[in-house]
């Protein structure tokens, strides 16, 4: 089945983000042209080319309001990956989410269902699962009972999602993502280790016991298997898990970073299972669904853990020093 | 287990709408002092007694912001029934079901959170589902795919009841909902055939072609079934669905009422096997899970139909002529 519009723009909102910006690339590389939709928050125009045939870039606050219509107008399809992207930040402030993840997503649905975008595809999240009691979690997993505000969001979204296509005639994509890392991230788990060993190089102060063990796949992995899905399948909606199929303990990853520094520093855990409230800390995906389509991630969680390590010492000038 | 605070108020929002009234009825007969929130759109101060000991009423528009903290404060519980109750208006405006479903979610959750109400009892709805590949559909089924934005919102509501419960540790109750009927609502499909057979008394005009079979459960055991769960379970999160067992055709529907008119209106169907967009034809809730409560709703679907007619024809004066 053709597109209906095959050769009208994608839009990308978050698209300066980690993920956006990668997925942007490729995009373009593959002939498309492009319309980045973001806010800055925490995207950044720097992961994005200055000046490149074929792209746009838009500064928009989805989570304020309607974005301009002339922004989803002809498009093609749409990737709306807008979020608020640190987790941690909604149990302080439960209207994050709301206004970054909610209304965010409404806001630009509803726009591209009024310029009758035909293809949408959503960026939601393993947190949508909670503290799922089958490990790995299939997508037909319930019931989804999220923990954190970031959770709740993100399966508010993929309602709207599911509603908006049923309702409208459009084809869906839902993709639920393990954690995502690369070194161009400003948040998560690695960011925030390396930033603590700056600021200490003595000692890495861990939130939790350690045991949380959750799944890590690489932001190309991640642009890979949704742009798989995407070529593959055409239901109405399409949920698809994207993770790899082991994990990796937290305690391991601090021993990981304090390794790449050197092997000097301390590692002072917390107390309990959870590292925050909302904190989900046993993560597996079942991936079975995407590999029935051919697809898998071409990194393990460990090993895209020590891709990413790898990447932030070289960005930061870090070499480890020789091991005794 | 004994309740945190046993003896302060409870707050039902959406406390004058057909199926909170009834609730708020059973609540001050069970001896509770019971706070009405209500914006009076689809609710009616009529559903509610005049003057009664323990019930304060009071109108506020939860989808408009924060409620004031008052209304909240020294609760035991918090029911949020509070939601746009009329289906098919979310797709003609979806900030319908954003504003009276999602936001106003958010808004109850938040102050219900600042004013540390431990219990929260949530109504969902089966629209949750969508077109369910599975038939009864139980709580454990998966991928949610709601058709309606009305489902979206409802969805997008449970999971910020579960991130608050999980987040704040407040105890939480899911209640997925068949079709709930008596004969004080004013929207659905029994209030729209007697509405239609009072303007036309020759001809009923139906949406869809009369084969969407779903099952609809009456008012009074709804509210039984929801304070049955209530008082036998203490999860994080409690998800029940909550209907009958076996369900009715919208062909049935329309011939018994009718019949109750005396048999002499042409039925003339629409297109198609739904009503409306976001409609979904075919609805059936497992309810094997409440039923291990020791639960079960005392009308069969069919029951509940024709005891809603009879409420209905006899609050309109209407009486069938005799068959011959």
């Amino acid at each position: 089945m053709p597109d209906r519009r095959p050769e009208g723009p994608t839009v990308v909102t978050g698209g300066a983000g980690a993920i956006g910006s990668f997925l942007v690339d490729r995009l373009l590389s593959d002939g498309r042209s492009v319309r980045v939709v973001d806010n800055f928050s925490t995207g950044q125009r720097s992961n994005l080319p200055e000046a490149r045939a074929g792209l746009s870039v838009h500064a928009c606050d989805l989570g304020a309001g309607e974005p301009p219509a002339e922004l989803f107008r002809g498009a093609a399809e749409l990737w709306h990956l807008a979020a608020n992207a640190d987790i941690r930040r909604g149990s302080a402030d439960p209207a994050v989410d709301l206004r970054n993840g909610s209304l965010a997503a409404f806001h630009t649905l509803e726009q591209a269902r009024r310029q009758d975008v035909p293809r949408l595809l959503f960026s939601s999240s393993s947190t949508v699962y909670g503290l799922a009691s089958v490990l790995p979690t299939p997508e037909s997993y319930g019931p989804l009972e999220p923990e954190s505000l970031y959770g709740a969001a993100k399966l508010g979204a993929e309602g709207l999602v599911s509603a908006y296509a049923h309702s409208y005639g459009i084809t869906a994509y839902i993709f639920r993502f393990a954690n995502i890392i690369d070194g161009r991230m400003n948040h998560g788990i690695l960011h925030d280790f390396f930033e603590k060993l700056r600021a200490d190089p003595g000692r890495l102060e861990v939130l939790g016991d350690g045991s949380q063990s959750k799944s890590y796949l690489r932001t190309e992995d991640c642009v890979g298997g949704m742009l798989h899905v995407a070529r593959s399948v055409r239901a109405p909606v399409n949920v698809y898990n994207l993770g790899a199929e082991d994990r990796t303990s937290v305690r391991a990853i601090a021993e990981k970073v304090v390794a790449a520094h050197g092997g000097r520093a301390a590692i002072v855990y917390g107390q309990g299972p959870r590292g925050w409230v909302g904190d989900v800390p046993q993560q597996l995906l079942a991936i079975d669904k995407v590999r029935g389509l051919g697809w898998r991630p071409s990194a393990t969680s460990t090993g895209a853990i020590d891709r990413t390590i790898a990447e932030l010492a070289d960005r930061r000038g870090i070499t480890p020093a020789p091991r005794a």
